[in-house]
């Protein structure tokens, strides 16, 4: 359900260097040409190119790319021709370094990844910053929000379907208590929140909506100025539902007065590999018209063609 | 600094398993056969003997040996023929179901091993238990020592030995303060044992000696009894001194009326293709005997002629 779209015969990592050389060469940059090529190959064949490109030219392809672009479009093109787990160590380090409670990528990277994938995040966080993830968050966030994103990126869930439903009974009924007397900050409900494995937390989820008459993000929703609040509700929209939890994060970036893009820049880039025809689906379901045309109407130029290009818009 | 010690003509795995297998027929098993084969090879070998022993038998070869085997020697060959990830996984898990604040199992995995150990540890739970480890830890722990043990279970620490001075003094500062306040469970004390790299903590504590006049450890002992005390005090041994850790489990195994067999296997199966030879010659500089002829004073039968063959004595 990725709307990436790759051609049938795809050139050799060095032809498409030459290409991207040719895009870079003299006055102005080709910009077109680079979203002809960049847009349209995977992230094993991305990290192919890079690799040709090092060893043919002697240069990182991120800088070239980097000299060559700018603004919007410089980030879109950047973001996605890293590689998944350093892109989205990347994300987690700006995050932590500019941390403020209503910023949700930490909470985004820990929930909608897979277990290997977030390992796969802290492993990349190593190697760039010579630090933990875990180690940063922790360093650079406080007091609840502390003691709940913690353990959330350090989390290796279980993946497996099984489900124990005594336990997402008796966890559900823990939950209704704990949010009915406001103790949203209980070590339990973050404990339940940051270590059951997905499957049992949309069983204890469902348990509750059926046995206490709401779904749990409704109980969630007391206060809506509540950054906690908002955190644990994004919490539980990234584990049960990614798609509406990123469909929302773009129809906010968008309706804004001025376009979030750096928001819209990272759930394009993040999801068009994964599940961005269903994220596309549930706009659709949700505004009545379509993702891509939402997005060309509130964007210009390449960025616009960039991100057009990953929606799967063969043409762009 | 292993003791392990392995012939320089090693059988084929095959061969191996066939000697095995006549171990165990007739009446009676010879133990002395089993100990002269599996004490002296290492995990790569002994996961292809495994892997042998089910292709040729049908038949799991933990298995076997647990039919022929008995008691403390049936334990020491069990969980040394283990994986050491699978092994660890398995001691976690006796340690999690059976938990008391006076158990340092877990500490000990989650510290004396290496960031890539205990990730594979926690790998080897998924596979076995259907569910991760810091959710076992979690929902069997309570209070202060949940706060700690849920993190460092966790903890993907960095392995580089890079360290900030600056912060190593200030974090001396901050867990002085906490601990000349008897704030030991301190939000703040607790993040930084659970998540700074080794050789940081390492530089934290020797400013703190110098600053402050006093080992960390030594400070943390104002109350012997304090069992959430002594586990600090295991976390900060095993980080950085892991010989005189295990020392210590070992002197007092074999101390107590009675040996306390299950520490002196753990420790034995999992030290000795590490260090146990650095464990033994810190046990040396402690004790004036030595550690070989404590455990051979201590334990008797096949239990004794294993341990000393896995310590590195050629005609066990």
């Amino acid at each position: 359900m990725a709307t990436l779209t790759i051609p049938e015969a795809i050139p050799s990592p060095a032809e498409d260097c030459e290409q991207l050389r040719k895009a870079f060469k003299g006055w102005g940059t080709n910009e077109n040409l680079i979203i002809s090529i960049l847009a349209h190959r995977n992230a094993d064949q991305r990290r192919a190119i890079r690799r040709a490109y090092a060893e043919i030219y002697g240069e990182e392809l991120l800088r070239s790319l980097g000299d060559e672009t700018t603004g919007d479009f410089e980030m879109v093109v950047l973001l996605w021709t890293m590689d998944p787990a350093e892109r989205d160590a990347w994300l987690a380090n700006e995050a932590v370094r500019k941390w403020k409670p209503s910023n949700h990528v930490l909470i985004e990277i820990a929930c909608a990844r897979t277990s290997v994938e977030l390992f796969a995040v802290r492993q990349a966080y190593h190697a760039t910053y010579k630090r933990s993830l875990e180690e940063d968050v922790g360093a650079h966030t406080t007091g609840d929000f502390r003691k709940l994103l913690v353990p959330l990126v350090s989390s290796y869930r279980y993946e497996g379907a099984e489900v124990n439903v005594a336990l997402a009974k008796s966890e559900a009924k823990m939950l209704h208590e704990q949010i009915s007397e406001k103790a949203y900050n209980h070590e339990d409900l973050i404990r339940i929140l940051t270590t059951r494995s997905k499957a049992q937390l949309t069983a204890t989820f469902n348990h509750y909506n059926n046995e206490f008459g709401n779904p749990i993000n409704k109980d969630l929703k007391s206060d809506p100025k509540d950054e906690f609040l908002a955190a644990l509700r994004a919490i539980i929209r990234c584990i049960c539902c990614p798609e509406r939890y990123f469909e929302k994060v773009i129809r906010l970036a968008i309706s804004r007065v001025g376009t979030e893009e750096n928001a819209l820049t990272r759930v394009i880039v993040t999801r068009a590999e994964v599940d961005l025809k269903v994220i596309k689906d549930a706009y659709y379901k949700r505004n009545s018209k379509t993702m891509d045309r939402a997005i060309a109407h509130d964007t210009v130029g390449h960025y616009e063609d960039m991100l057009l290009a990953l929606l799967g818009h063969e043409n762009a």
